[in-house]
């Protein structure tokens, strides 16, 4: 049985898992990214992981590759360069380090263009040839598909649509200092923000007057908003009104048929999927009316990400 | 020897002109967009006009194609939808009415796109795989390149960057009403308005005092910084300070290796290229400073939009 090694590298976790052509993973396991800050120590680690999932299949495999979805990525240098969240620094020659550990096809690629690779292969973007997956997690990632094709720009970066500055100028900044980028808005991390400026704003009770932005989670501020929670409601409200507008004006864009989104913060489902969709359609050219549908993610409950990693290389030999 | 038609359909005049394969304009002309307001009327003489200029052809010629650049044009479905400056009101059915007359492969596209491919095959996009193309004339218009092709969309009308929203709310109108559209700021159009805004803003004494907005014109406003007008230097710098922080943000999008500027706006060298640089320079990406190139069009002094149209048929065919 032929078989993709899907990993994602995180801030936190390296998740890795075994992958079929159907898109099943078989095994998968983690470790904490952190524990190997020097590079090499890290790769062995991954090297042995992998030798250890594919010694828990029975049968004969046949290892016909390693995807790897990881923040910074060149997809086309191969390289990670300057990831803020990840503990080796400068570019990282990540797929030639690797190679030397293990000899089989590598493709490294953007996280989130990982993910969309997904969605198209294993998801809900089956036969699309034009969508745009927006990855919501600690970040905003975004994975672009043109013409069936991703989209990987010049040299491997393009679809950083977490740092499109939506404010030119006086807004929020992100983690890269830009001024105004759509992440510091819209992201689990964006979203404790906009507590705290609510907070500032508005004079009314809420369960957020007594706890620290430190201690801030995602899941707290969707059940306060179900128990009615007027500052947690209005950071919702916020936040999908801002994320709505930038996906209209994304369409502008590439018209994709289909905008999907992906992570933690969409699973709080009507506080975000629902109203984002009204504020996209208000801001719709006419010629778009209509014609672009806001869904969630088919990867949910699924090793998304792992099987978006796994996508770089099933892609190619589907 | 085989010959192509281009044709670029604006809201004054409609250009006609036969293109061989490398992208030498052997015959044009051009009739005026108004002078017929049934479709009817305009497609007859659009049909006669291609063959008079075929019959100037003194050797034997072959047509094997028509392109044809519009505005609000869908490049799948062949219509032309609610252009607000054509005379035919709604979805015009445009390739299959042409089609009745003369019965040859025409392909329609949004104008700004075939100009992209113009500059991908006869201008300096030559071997480009990943570009962008800005067209500055009354609006502002777009043509995407990803990967070799031109990006569009779901049903042929991607690439609207014009009504891009830059300010998120209380910002200049575009002609389709958005609030804080691009071409609102970076067009012909939206530098008269600038002269406006910076004679609101100033008080400094400037020849546009003296003339009302009816009569303003571009290459006045080029003049005028010449010669050290204060308020006509204010409004390029304003100008192309938004032009570059907007390019800025859509290389997040692609990352192209170059974006185009074409169009009269362009011609006013200095004022608009070199400034837009510095600025889009500044706001880029660590990841995608000093692999961006801001460039002159290469189609100026040629017939830029008739060549761009002839090129939808001739890519096919090279």
């Amino acid at each position: 049985m032929d078989l993709v090694v899907g990993i994602d590298i995180g801030g936190t976790k390296t998740k890795i898992g075994l992958v079929d052509k159907s898109g099943n993973t078989l095994e998968s396991t983690f470790y904490r990214t952190k524990e190997y800050p020097e590079l090499d120590g890290y790769l062995i680690k991954m090297a042995q992981t992998i030798h250890q999932l594919k010694s828990k299949i029975p049968n004969r495999s046949n290892l016909i590759g390693i995807g790897i979805g990881a923040p910074n990525a060149s997809s086309k240098k191969g390289t990670i360069e300057n990831a803020a969240n990840l503990p080796w620094k400068g570019s990282v020659p990540f797929v030639d380090q690797l190679k030397s550990h293990i000899d089989v096809p590598i493709q490294l690629m953007n996280d989130a263009s990982a993910a969309a690779l997904g969605e198209m292969l294993f998801g809900n973007a089956k036969g699309m040839k034009d969508f745009i997956v927006i990855t919501l997690g600690t970040g905003l990632g975004s994975g672009i598909v043109v013409n069936g094709q991703l989209v990987e720009g010049y040299d491997g970066f393009a679809g950083e649509l977490g740092h499109f500055d939506l404010t030119f100028g006086d807004g929020r900044y992100t983690g890269l200092g830009v001024d105004g980028g759509l992440e510091a808005y819209v992201s689990a991390t964006g979203l404790k923000r906009t507590i705290m400026y609510m907070l500032s704003k508005y004079m009314e009770p809420s369960r957020f007057r007594g706890i620290a932005y430190n201690d801030l989670h995602g899941e707290d501020i969707t059940q306060a908003a179900e128990e009615g929670d007027l500052i947690a409601i209005k950071a919702f409200e916020y936040t999908s009104k801002i994320l709505g507008h930038a996906l209209a004006n994304f369409v502008t864009f590439t018209q994709p048929e289909a905008i999907f989104l992906l992570g933690g913060l969409t699973s709080s489902g009507k506080w975000i999927l629902d109203t984002t969709k009204s504020y996209m359609d208000a801001h719709l050219l006419d010629i778009y009316k209509g014609k672009v549908k806001l869904l969630s993610s088919g990867m949910h409950g699924k090793n998304a990400a792992i099987l978006g990693a796994a996508s770089l290389i099933w892609q190619k030999v589907k």
